[in-house]
């Protein structure tokens, strides 16, 4: 049973300012819960109803369990179809990026990405292809946003995202630096060598004109079809490919 | 302005049991809305505001328009941020397949997608690689689904798009057929030829099993890092580059 406050609290963290207000968030279903509990991520209470048995997560460590109602679990979640088992998680501290860490490895940088699909896809999407770090503009959307969290099926619980003033950022990183842009060279003769950071414009104007002068190599997904553009989080997939397909050469 | 009947029959064609009774679906925003005047489809009407001037979309043939408050396109709009301009388009007779109209090139194949935003994202992503043939089973989710037009973004006035009996069709089908899958071969050292076809399934299932059974080249984009899966989407969009990059060896 949630008491009326609780349920006002759980709903303020579908927005962002109450998110930051109360240093938490909101993961919605099993796999992703049972992801973030195997990763650094704290969780503070798991809400479930009588449809799920909590004992099945083998989740141990200082976690509230409280059964709800279907009716209150509703009330709190940011779904359409609801999947009987929600947790509320803190927000860690924002990581300090540390730049040796992008030695020899490949990062994603997001220069003002809106939509949360987008970034939540982008985010499993990395995941995927072992690709550990995102490194986002001030602006880009904020990953714990319902709908960010729930489209990055849990790999949100395992890549490292960090919020950068990005021009400054690019300035003083001493690493390859890939963009995506509509003018570039061919990306599949593109040699991406062994490091670096591939940047990601924004969805309706690309990368900002201050960004484009940082970026050292400009790279075009080229087009043999009409379409106006890529969506932006199938455009970093297919750059997340073609880094990864150099190994398996 | 329009009436109470009219608002209640556009409204009702966001479901699909009414664009069928009707043949007829809705297209809105401005650069949708030129690509669907410039393809085969009939445009019966265009609803705009004050805030658009329609004599800047340079149509003709036998299109209304009828200039409407705001207040009233967005009560008939499917979206949250309504764009000034929404046509009436004529559903077209589903198109009959033509086996001889898939040689040389290839096509994607959609078994059982059920996301609207996935499959409109499938469509554009196709019409930027020059693929323009997308075969679905009876049960993909329709495309005239104003979550999928709006994904399109326009691309779905270009890309022919088949609703078949799947089994029946790649039973019958003289082409080379490469299925997405967990544990096939690797998708970089994948030799795809000059024509085939694509099977990509459904986002919760994968292929269904008299699927795979059809499909002779199982191929697996390989995971180097730790997500479960990838959006069908994403995936999608990897098997185009592959394909096409062939091309630009």
């Amino acid at each position: 049973m949630l008491s009326k406050s609780q349920i006002s609290f759980l709903k303020s963290l579908q927005q962002k300012k109450f998110r930051i207000e109360h240093g938490a968030f909101i993961v919605e279903g099993y796999k992703s819960i049972v992801d973030f509990a195997n990763s650094a991520y704290s969780i503070v209470t798991i809400y479930y109803t009588n449809a799920i048995d909590p004992k099945l997560l083998k989740l141990s460590g200082k976690i509230n369990f409280n059964e709800i109602s279907l009716t209150d679990l509703e009330k709190i979640s940011s779904l359409k179809s609801p999947q009987d088992i929600i947790a509320l998680v803190k927000i860690p501290d924002w990581p300090v990026l540390n730049a040796s860490s992008l030695k020899n490895k490949f990062a994603i940088v997001l220069d003002g990405i809106q939509d949360p699909g987008n970034i939540g896809t982008i985010i499993r999407t990395a995941d995927w292809f072992g690709i550990n770090h995102i490194i986002c503009s001030a602006d880009t959307v904020d990953v714990y946003n319902p709908k960010v969290v729930q489209a990055t099926m849990g790999s949100l619980a395992r890549v490292n995202i960090y919020y950068v003033e990005l021009t400054h950022f690019l300035k003083d990183i001493k690493l390859p630096i890939f963009g995506a842009a509509l003018d570039g060279s061919n990306i599949y003769k593109t040699d991406f060598g062994n490091e670096g950071l591939v940047v990601m414009g924004n969805e309706g104007n690309g990368l900002r004109p201050e960004i484009i002068d940082l970026v050292q190599h400009a790279v075009t997904i080229p087009r043999t079809g009409r379409a106006e553009s890529l969506n932006v989080g199938i455009a970093t997939a297919i750059f997340c490919s073609e880094i990864k397909r150099n190994s398996y050469k």
